[in-house]
């Protein structure tokens, strides 16, 4: 089920190790970014180093440069058959070593660590029929010091998805404190209801996805409406489109929530076909 | 400021090293204990074991062999003075290594490590006259699933710890998002009101420490009353004596938080006198 990665590298060599006193390791200190590689090119290459910049600003992470990274992921890739083939680049950068305690010494350099994975075997059908999904128990907490970043703080998401092991059921939709819908547990989450595409508001929980923001952008561009509000489950019920995103999926229509049926609609449709490839 | 190791083991060999697949590296999917060994033994073993028991079981961890533990941490002190100096031991359990995604499959075997450290060199004023502390900006998110578990997401801690760098203030108080007060970010606080020890309900959020725990069974044995509920800003600020606990610090007086001004109270300097060593 959870396949091994290809490869793995820290800081630019090709290792499967890192120090235990990696602030990732110890407390979860830092930001990951999960890419899609198709013909050796990094889709949304700009996306997501723009909200991996962001994110480290927000926690007081140096940088990495830009063009370093991609030097990194080409050079992960080398011997590899990027022409026949799509991969999966986990990018993630941590704080840094340090010894004991939570504060933050000026001198510590970020670990950049890079895994790279076969393309997952999703069905063709996720795409073209849609996916059977259920509403997670687990209510997503409230927190704005840390919402909408890809952090490495992911033990809601492991408890939230095994909740069930169906393998029926492809992914889980978590709703916040108040109930409102948030995302999946891996993805971005939107509705349609009356020609208007409607995506949570990420500001007290969930990630900003790098394809929920492509999504919105190209909607923007063709004067479709769009709306980034609380959405809550009765919102959700009564959508006639119902559709999730993020880079790897690309966009997979929901077909099933719980026992509720949805069919594809044409907004889903127009984007799959205009934005996935 | 973050002094490195003097010992690191992995499942039990001496090593610096763990896979970069460790889910507490990709997920922080694990959890810790803080063990102050003196005389080399280390202190409250038994609740720190059942504690470590108590979180794995709620997060499908397999629980480690309690003997296999002590076993390894006897190993990792060997040849260290412990007859003349006090250590800390972190003991960290992660659910082990997968490859990509939150699912977890059955076979995984948890990673144990074990970090050896020198005690922190704390002035003895600390314990003396007390501690300077502050109220953190940060406020905590409730999540009753991960409430009271010592566990490896921690980046609230990180920013609360991380907003400011006086020396001169050795602890931050943080609240919840009802500005009920819960925890220090390293500790456990007590209130005293009126010859009743209070301290925070963690059903939301915080960590269940074992000193607190050490504290109010002591307290309870000696017919004080205790009660633990939800504390507000201004019971804490109206208190008589505040007290902070961990494994590590034992028992510190609060003298001041923020402007405000606490003298050393009478149960405090009972708990110290009986309670640590």
């Amino acid at each position: 089920m959870n396949k091994l990665p290809l490869q793995t590298m820290l800081n630019g060599t090709l290792v499967s190790d890192i120090s235990i006193m990696d602030r990732g390791f110890q407390y979860g200190d830092g930001l990951f970014e999960t890419l899609s590689i198709s013909k050796g090119v990094v889709s949304l290459w700009d996306h997501h180093y723009s909200r991996l910049e962001k994110s480290c600003q927000r926690l007081s992470i140096a940088v990495p440069d830009k063009a370093d990274l991609l030097n990194n992921i080409n050079m992960l890739m080398e011997g590899i058959d990027t022409e026949n083939n799509k991969y999966v680049v986990k990018l993630m950068v941590s704080r840094g070593v340090s010894g004991r305690g939570y504060a933050v010494t000026d001198s510590i350099t970020p670990n950049v660590v890079l895994i790279l994975s076969d393309y997952p075997g999703y069905p063709e059908s996720y795409g073209q029929t849609g996916v059977k999904t259920r509403i997670c128990d687990l209510k997503l907490s409230h927190q704005p010091l840390l919402a909408g970043m890809k952090h490495l703080n992911r033990l809601e998401q492991v408890l939230a998805r095994n909740e069930w092991n169906s393998t029926d059921i492809v992914e889980g939709l978590v709703c916040d404190q108040n109930n409102n819908v948030i995302e999946g547990i891996m993805s971005n989450v939107f509705i349609v209801d009356n020609d208007k595409v409607l995506t949570p508001k990420l500001d007290q929980c969930g990630v900003e996805g790098v394809m929920r923001r492509h999504v919105l952008e190209y909607l923007d561009r063709k004067n479709i409406e769009t709306e980034i509000n609380n959405i809550n489950q009765e919102q959700l019920f009564s959508a006639s489109e119902v559709f999730l995103t993020n880079s790897i999926i690309g966009i997979w229509p929901v077909r099933k929530i719980d026992a509720r049926v949805y069919s594809v609609g044409p907004i889903t449709r127009l984007l799959q076909d205009r934005l996935v490839k």
